[in-house]
């Protein structure tokens, strides 16, 4: 094979409060020779999520990814080249790749690789049938334990994680409010994906209106922000209450990682409740059964799966951005022309 | 029956801060006549418990008590007059009575009233048997659900709950490290309750001390305290560890109840944990088996019951303070004369 040019970005800085376009460097490299045991894939899409913020600044569940080192990213490639038998030209492949052209692996790691049914669209394997929609599955279901008639709240709720995590729990019979920045987020909820309220946190008051829209308190509360909205929905918690940590985006930019922890957390003994974080790694063994329904429920119309697409591998650092200014709508991916 | 006369302390302010003996009254009055479905005790020994503060400052799961009202307290008393069929004077009967001589109750309210067996020890009833060891019998090992191997933690471990917590830990095959105040409590723990080790926060790095005696993290942390020593933990956790919420007593007398919330709880998601509160009553179907439980263990000299008795319905206000200044060694009693 001719030798190919591959264009990747590599991490040139820890971030220090926000993400800033200069914490990562534009590179050109050649893609070396394969060994046995590895592919060669040509990336198609990346997908943005806001444990990546972990993975740049320290280590997490995953050690950090070292300073130089290409910028790590869920993706699907295409193989171009394979040193492996299960493997063929043409295979579409999900897995921890980087931002880049061409990714060498052999899909060892905590995130595997997977290969996807050939004709897959690689935007939904990306979303709703990927980590996003697997973490809203399991946080909503195995975690939050949902059941009919219970007031379910999520932050974040036009996000992609959110979204999903909503309409999940509104097929299982809950009253669902969902929190976003905006109007336009606020209204998609509740005309587009079936929401029963949204609270508007940049133009409401959120603490009065979760008294409004949750006068019995609130039985699950599905977080993706932390911060003073963890805090506020603690203060109106029912008993037996569930509180799914599924992120803190809120605080991941703040100097020192964590800001403030949740002040209100003593009610979790008043009511009875409890807080529980998880990482979607810990259901792999239950995927398919979560993919099967996540497939019935999106081809019954019953679950939306809301795309924030950009194109061109150059744009990366400006797309992660996105995700900690609130600007994305929806899941946000990337397309590589 | 010939008039009584009915010593009482009465609640005389909402405590700012530390409790002051000023925030009680003393007060004598008349005990008034009996109504039919009423009984009239004796008080014979009363509980002092960290969560009467809550019930001094406002509405928790039961409302604040009111200024001018008698103080409450799990008490045990002896009955002298009765009007309800069930009940015949001299039997013993524990519930939520008050700082006071004499007590005349219909035995309503969350708490209900229970017979006790003839011959109990009311001091026996109130501290092993009563809501003390029962929430450390449910707190290890409904909520923290304790395995055989685990490290458990307990902080207030010389504390009444949190000594049947780590003994209970003990007897069901963990590792337990236990957090106190001062070289004695800490000796009695390693030496007279079994526990594997002690470590002194008042003399010792708790940070430090934890990785040296947890080198694989923390699998049960049962928290009496809250506060600093509760983000020390957080930041130790084993993957899949409980987090039992049992009280936060370092910031009950903090400026607006509680101070600040467990900045590290972001562990909880990277560790795939939880963390759980509950309240004693929640098992009250279970107390039966709990107390069958702890009778046989006790029997066994497998839990030893510490005890710290004061003397003199006169000496409430000084004792209950106690047990926020970290006075008291093992559970906080008073017996009346």
């Amino acid at each position: 094979m001719a030798e190919l040019k591959n264009r990747q970005w590599l991490l040139a800085a820890r971030p220090q409060g926000m993400i800033k376009e200069s914490d990562f460097r534009w590179n050109e490299a050649a893609v070396p020779a394969l060994k046995d045991g590895q592919i060669l894939l040509r990336n198609r899409a990346f997908s943005f999520d806001p444990t990546q913020r972990g993975w740049m600044s320290m280590d997490t569940y995953i050690p950090a990814i070292p300073l130089g080192h290409v910028m790590l990213a869920m993706a699907v490639g295409e193989v171009v080249e394979s040193k492996r038998p299960d493997y063929a030209k043409g295979d579409l492949v999900q897995g921890l790749f980087g931002w880049e052209d061409y990714t060498l692996t052999d899909g060892r790691g905590l995130f595997g690789m997977q290969k996807l049914p050939p004709g897959t669209d690689p935007l939904l394997a990306l979303s709703l049938l990927g980590v996003t929609g697997l973490t809203a599955y399991f946080g909503t279901l195995a975690v939050g334990q949902v059941k009919e008639g219970d007031t379910f709240v999520v932050s974040g709720a036009a996000g992609a994680t959110g979204s999903v995590a909503g309409m999940i729990a509104k097929i299982k019979g809950c009253r669902v409010i969902g929190i976003a920045g905006g109007r336009a987020k606020c209204e998609w909820l509740t005309a587009q994906a079936g929401f029963d309220a949204a609270i508007d946190y940049k133009h409401e008051d959120v603490g009065e209106a979760l008294k409004r829209h949750c006068p019995k308190g609130i039985d699950v509360y599905f977080d993706n922000v932390g911060g003073e909205i963890l805090d506020l929905v603690l203060a109106r918690l029912a008993d037996g209450a569930r509180v799914v940590l599924c992120g803190a985006i809120s605080q991941y930019n703040q100097a020192g990682m964590l800001g403030t922890g949740p002040k209100n957390y003593f009610n979790l003994i008043l009511h009875r409740s409890r807080m529980e974080g998880f990482l979607v790694f810990q259901f792999a063994q239950r995927y398919p059964e979560a993919i099967a329904d996540l497939v019935k429920w999106f081809s019954a119309g019953q679950i939306k799966n809301q795309i924030d697409l950009a194109k061109g591998l150059e744009h990366a650092p400006k797309t992660i951005i996105r995700l900690f200014t609130g600007a994305n709508f929806g899941k946000q991916l990337l397309e590589l022309k």
